[in-house]
């Protein structure tokens, strides 16, 4: 077989061994994820041996230090593996669920039970974590998962993989549940992507290039996120102290991510007391501000914002910041420059907090918060297997449940249609 | 401007619109919808007229008699499509709706709230009241139209459209939220499944070969629908009467839809006893049997199954017939050659009823009831926009909720991220 064939055969074989999965308790389910956490770290030796070599590979690559870094496997870094293997284990199990259940007026029990989605593909870059995370997440939703990790972590990835294929084995669950594509070249992602029959959903998780890539030669659907231009509007009423500190957290906490402040909005009535004081306790901490007149007016440290600094995610320490006159121009401005990820208000007015949740169409809209608890685990879904910025499926941080649908379920006593 | 950049400004205008359709309040949705009923009722003249125009083309074309029929609009059939939008309007509006709330232990409150898709396209065959019945849908869950219906039916479906946007002009709400593509050329279609920046869903309407060129050609996520092969499986404990009234209300009722029966399965313990009943019931309504060997050795005037039998979807009063030896080699069957619609178990066991509900992936699974419910309005809906047989985002039948995505609402009162 070539890797053509070798990739439709993995796709298919993943297509029987979910209907396996589909059957699996969840107690069943919960014990193989305990033993694949035990099994990784009964390996650490190999797994470390195995990883030196993508990192020796990596360094004749000239991989930056960070690459290299995000690459690196040790002991500390496997127990949090396996850690959070035990995580996943410990969620509720979304499979089975009714979601709601009605009676019609012939007497038909109508209800909506949630089932998992079959097949899901994952393709993703350096971060060999992602190989069990990843997996584990989508078997617990009872799907089999298919995995095409980055060419830098092939030694890795398959070293990880083959540990929880056998635990598997172990349990007599269909190995095919869960594979990873074992070939680095370009053709077997194609191949991978013109799947249809196979795989229901493609999850791209890595960096804009590789989404596109994803997006654009997939014929499965795909959930995608390509960049998080997030906003804080403070409003004439926000409480100051509680905006700075929303505004430095939101900002600064960790600049390089999706959920980090890009823009800030400020309402004119209260620009002239609060410019000076956001920006001096910005640039205190490093944070370059590029501003529209009246901001720039008021903060010194300021430089002039462009139409370009309205549309920038820059993950580091620039911040735009823009003088609004109301809260139609601030929703205006957001909707019309956001990309639908996270946005917040700072304000103490009921009613204005109320019209910013319902007019922002953001898929994270907060009010008095920062825009960095827009993640899975912050929100309270236990684990996020990644964030969606398109509405179809899911909308805004994804997880278990996201891996699931619903199917209808009826119970009958003889009814039939008239 | 040519068609290709006409009908990209169709899409972008209507995106535009979309932003206005999410704010507007239920009542002046569901006023604006008994408005257009009134309207087409008030057109009747006008619309008979033009709709005379198309079926004269019809007759010109050689189009047969049936596909005459569904084209064709007289008094009651305008009143009938102006009732649809009425009941419309009544049904709640989905919009707004906080599915689930809940409490973060730094006491976020955090939600999930339904909002609407954006802008949805439909793309339909001959029947014009598609042109009000689709349209209504999607503006009530708050989004943009953009509707593509079929050559034939083009003046019936200009004039229908033409009446329900004088309807949005009056109201001072965007044209642009209904738009009807004006052209019958392919180009126009090919140019609109591109608008992937404007459009948010593509729903087909129409036959097998419509859909297929639809999803071929999409860089817009479809809701696709191919074909209902739906199977009833009588269990060894199942009753016999409600058995038969089941099974010929499934196969007879109306046997060119979707949901109606394609594969009948019995357990071998009941063969000797129902067989011989059922397949003379069936006879004597018309319908043609072919079974497999068993069930021709009972069934006196059944012929052989081929394996394309199990695949068939007959629209006719044919109908596929099988002796399995447990409820596994039902399941198995139906998991094989099922299309993801509607099956049934006939039983009166109550583990098995729950494994069949359980283990079935179909869209839609029953115990003890007609695959003919298998429909938005039957199961409670209030209106059915369409069928999906793939899982991601909705699964079986359609209604106003899934014209609408959830986001994330998170209520705060000045925390921050540690």
């Amino acid at each position: 077989m070539n890797i053509s064939e070798k990739v439709i055969k993995i796709a298919h074989d993943a297509r029987q061994a979910s209907l396996s999965m589909a059957r699996l308790s969840s107690s069943v389910k919960n014990d193989m994820l305990m033993k694949m956490a035990a099994a990784l770290e009964n390996a650490t030796l190999t797994l470390i041996a195995e990883n030196r070599k993508d990192l020796d590979a990596g360094r004749q690559k000239g991989l930056s230090a960070a690459m290299l870094d995000r690459l690196m496997l040790d002991e500390g870094r496997i127990r949090g593996i396996a850690d959070a293997l035990r995580e996943v284990a410990a969620l509720p199990d979304p499979v089975g669920e009714v979601t709601r259940m009605w009676k019609r007026p012939n007497d038909l029990m109508v209800g909506k039970m949630r089932i998992p989605l079959g097949t899901i593909g994952i393709i993703y870059e350096s971060r060999p974590n992602v190989t069990a995370d990843a997996a584990a997440l989508c078997l617990k939703a009872g799907n089999a998962v298919v995995l095409r990790g980055g060419s830098e972590a092939i030694n890795s990835n398959l070293a990880i993989a083959t540990i929880l294929k056998s635990v598997l084995k172990e349990m007599c669950i269909p190995e095919a549940a869960l594979s990873l594509i074992p070939f680095t070249e370009r053709e077997a992602v194609l191949e991978m992507l013109k799947q249809e029959e196979s795989i229901d959903l493609i999850i791209p998780r890595g960096g804009e290039s590789l989404i596109r890539f994803v997006v654009e030669n997939s014929r499965i659907p795909v959930i995608k996120h390509y960049k998080g231009v997030c906003h804080i509007f403070v409003d004439q009423s926000a409480d100051f102290d509680k905006a700075e500190q929303i505004i430095i957290n939101s900002k600064t906490q960790r600049p390089g991510v999706c959920n980090a402040l890009e823009t800030l909005l400020i309402h004119t009535d209260v620009a002239a007391e609060f410019i000076p004081r956001i920006a001096a306790a910005l640039t205190a901490l490093g944070v370059e501000l590029r501003g529209d007149d009246t901001f720039c007016r008021l903060a010194p440290t300021a430089t002039p914002a462009t139409e370009d600094d309205w549309h920038a995610e820059y993950l580091e320490l620039i911040l735009a910041c823009r003088v609004v006159d109301d809260i139609d121009a601030a929703i205006d401005h957001i909707n019309r420059y956001c990309s639908l990820h996270t946005e917040s208000i700072i304000t103490s007015d009921y009613s204005r907090a109320q019209r910013f949740i319902r007019e922002v169409n953001s898929s994270c809209v907060m009010v008095n918060a920062s825009t960095r608890f827009s993640d899975g685990g912050q929100l309270g879904l236990g684990a996020e297997i990644g964030i969606s910025t398109t509405k179809l499926h899911s909308f805004g941080p994804m997880g278990l449940e996201d891996l699931t649908t619903t199917k209808f379920i009826v119970y009958g006593d003889g009814q039939v249609r008239i």
